[in-house]
């Protein structure tokens, strides 16, 4: 009886492999490597398009002007730029006039509202982003019972030797990344984990757990609940603060007792910080500052500052310094002379000094990027939980 | 002293601030909303382009044939297609001819040599892929030491609970996937953490850890040890049965005395599963098949089989069946009717029984596509460890 179905079932087989004997494996076109990172430091940017007209490079790091590539005779496009400074940059080919990312690189940029490729020239010796030969903490995808019955991603570092000693608890690093970004970026463009592995494995750091939110509470609505995803609100009008209250209760009210019950944390203000870039710095102002009694350390990086509000939000925190003060055991806050938010970080920090509140600062040249966020994460963290 | 510098500073901080005064905050553009699924299924995609001649949608969900978009006054392309079927899809837009993906769009395929973004359609009850209100499992990427002195990293899933029982142990589930794919591929793409949350929360599989590693050791090497990423190589031939031992080195040598040292995992061949995609089905074979003492549950999904090699892969195996056949307690394949690899997966169960080797064979409609991956996962994964 089983030999019968199974001779049957071969039969079947035969004829469909006869039907298909034509199909062949889909083509893949010439192997083309991009980028690809020399010795010198040079890198070369290579995409495929035979039959395009014009292809460019275009990023962050050739600034606003984009640069010309060449094809060669089986319709592969090329250009070597640099030597490039070692560090993280972002780019795209622009193909007669269209935006693309690099097909034949697996590294990108997690954003909401754009599509770049990342590449990295390394250090001659190892940069404190690098992949060094310490030990490792690892980076973990969790779900939590986020706003309004949503399921939240987040992200959450945990450092070297984590799994090892059940009974070590740890002090605890919010982390908000900004506008358009999502709670892979500071992972990813960040490198968070291996800047916090390097540290540690240094002695510069303390072992710390860093968690990563998603800072997009109506995004994460209309996407689990099949409504409409909103455009970004106006900066400081009424509609952006109902999102960071939002936001600062998701972060309140659910992450940090998920966090808290899920990890090894010590929880209490003085083993919890704060921290964020751009919209995620506005974001950890206000949610610092509407909590003092949950966070002792706070980190704004090219922060997008609620300067109209300096009278409201931060009512609390100036009317009186001493006590602010002493609560406060870092009040971090970074940008570039090149940002085009330095401007209001320089009237938030001329009203912190006017107010007699106490505070770390970081001016570097350079403007909204990542390069500079890896620094300003990079140099805060050294401070946390000491 | 301290307040004469800080005045100082304060000074060149006023210049630059008017230095940098009509610095605006860099434009985004209409805010576009893609994709967006509708109530009845149906799926409407949009991109923006106001100069763009031409602007197509292509991907999984439409076959060979892309679909033609509509400008409208402001310059934002849309197309609406379906009702589509619940599951997962990759897509496109064809820009003027250039394949890109879609910048408003987060969720994207993972991958080597192609960009790809993802969209959903959600079942009118939610899919076994979907994220339900169960408890879920954590996703951690972990870094181990490879190949060559290169750093790995691994995609490892653990179920619901993993940290709330220190003393219990799991089997493990180590789960490869295909040329091109990267170890994010089976997360992204394969939802393995959500298809097991659901299924160990209907009683459904026994909770394991599953492991994703990255199957392409070369790539590795070249990238962090400066070298040329070299192409893949040529189906059955010497180099590609090379590549294929080096993964087993990594795997057998590295990989699993690293997990079985981080994990609580019940660390022998009974609670050892090895499964994979397309090229990842043929390290899994070889893997297996030359590492009988390390592994009793098989599972190749689209497996890029060594047929060329049936007589030498296969002779540890065959040569004595009742006892292959009491080795393994699960030797799964499944393959789609319409797979480019159909033929060879066929001529592969007609060599099995030839040689009376059980095995548990699943053939389902559909092509080379992470749809039937899914699938496959699913229904394999319900048999492991029982």
């Amino acid at each position: 009886m089983r030999r019968t179905t199974l001779a049957r079932i071969l039969f079947t087989w035969m004829m469909l492999c006869l039907f298909f004997a034509g199909k062949a494996q889909p083509p893949r076109g010439p192997f083309v490597v991009s980028p690809q990172v020399l010795a010198d430091k040079k890198v070369t940017f290579r995409y495929l398009a035979p039959s395009a007209r014009e292809v460019k490079l275009a990023g962050g790091l050739m600034g606003a002007s984009n640069m010309a590539m060449v094809k060669d005779s089986i319709g592969i496009w090329s250009v070597t730029v640099g030597p490039v400074r070692p560090d993280i940059y972002s780019y795209n080919f622009v193909v007669d006039g269209v935006s693309v990312m690099d097909p034949a690189n697996e590294d990108f940029f997690p954003n909401e509202r754009f599509k770049s490729s990342l590449f990295e020239v390394p250090g001659f010796t190892p940069l404190i982003h690098a992949v060094r030969d310490v030990p490792h903490g690892s980076v973990n995808y969790e779900y939590y019972s986020s706003v309004e019955g949503t399921t939240g991603t987040v992200v959450v570092y945990t450092p070297p030797g984590y799994d090892k000693d059940a009974s070590k608890k740890y002090p605890v690093f919010y982390l908000i990344s900004g506008t358009t970004d999502t709670e892979e970026t500071f992972f990813k463009v960040g490198r968070t984990n291996f800047i916090l592995d390097n540290l540690i494995a240094e002695g510069k750091a303390k072992p710390m757990i860093v968690v990563m939110p998603y800072g997009n509470m109506e995004a994460r609505i209309a996407e689990q609940q099949g409504g409409t995803k909103p455009a970004d609100p106006v900066r400081d009008s009424p509609d952006a603060i109902a999102r960071m209250r939002r936001f600062e209760q998701d972060l309140t009210k659910n992450l940090i007792p998920y966090i808290d019950k899920q990890y090894r944390t010590i929880p209490n203000r003085d083993n919890r910080a704060i921290g964020g870039f751009s919209r995620g710095g506005g974001q950890t102002l206000r949610t610092a500052f509407w909590n003092m009694d949950k966070f002792s350390w706070i980190c704004a990086y090219s922060a997008n500052l609620p300067t109209k509000e300096l009278e409201s939000t931060y009512a609390s925190i100036v009317s009186n310094p001493d006590n602010t003060n002493k609560q406060l055991k870092l009040l971090w806050v970074s940008v570039g002379t090149e940002d085009f938010l330095y401007n209001d970080v320089a009237t938030f920090l001329n009203y912190l000094t006017s107010k007699n509140i106490h505070y770390k600062s970081l001016i570097t040249g350079g403007g909204h990027t990542w390069i500079n966020v890896r620094t300003y994460l990079t140099e805060s963290a050294q401070l946390l939980f000491k």
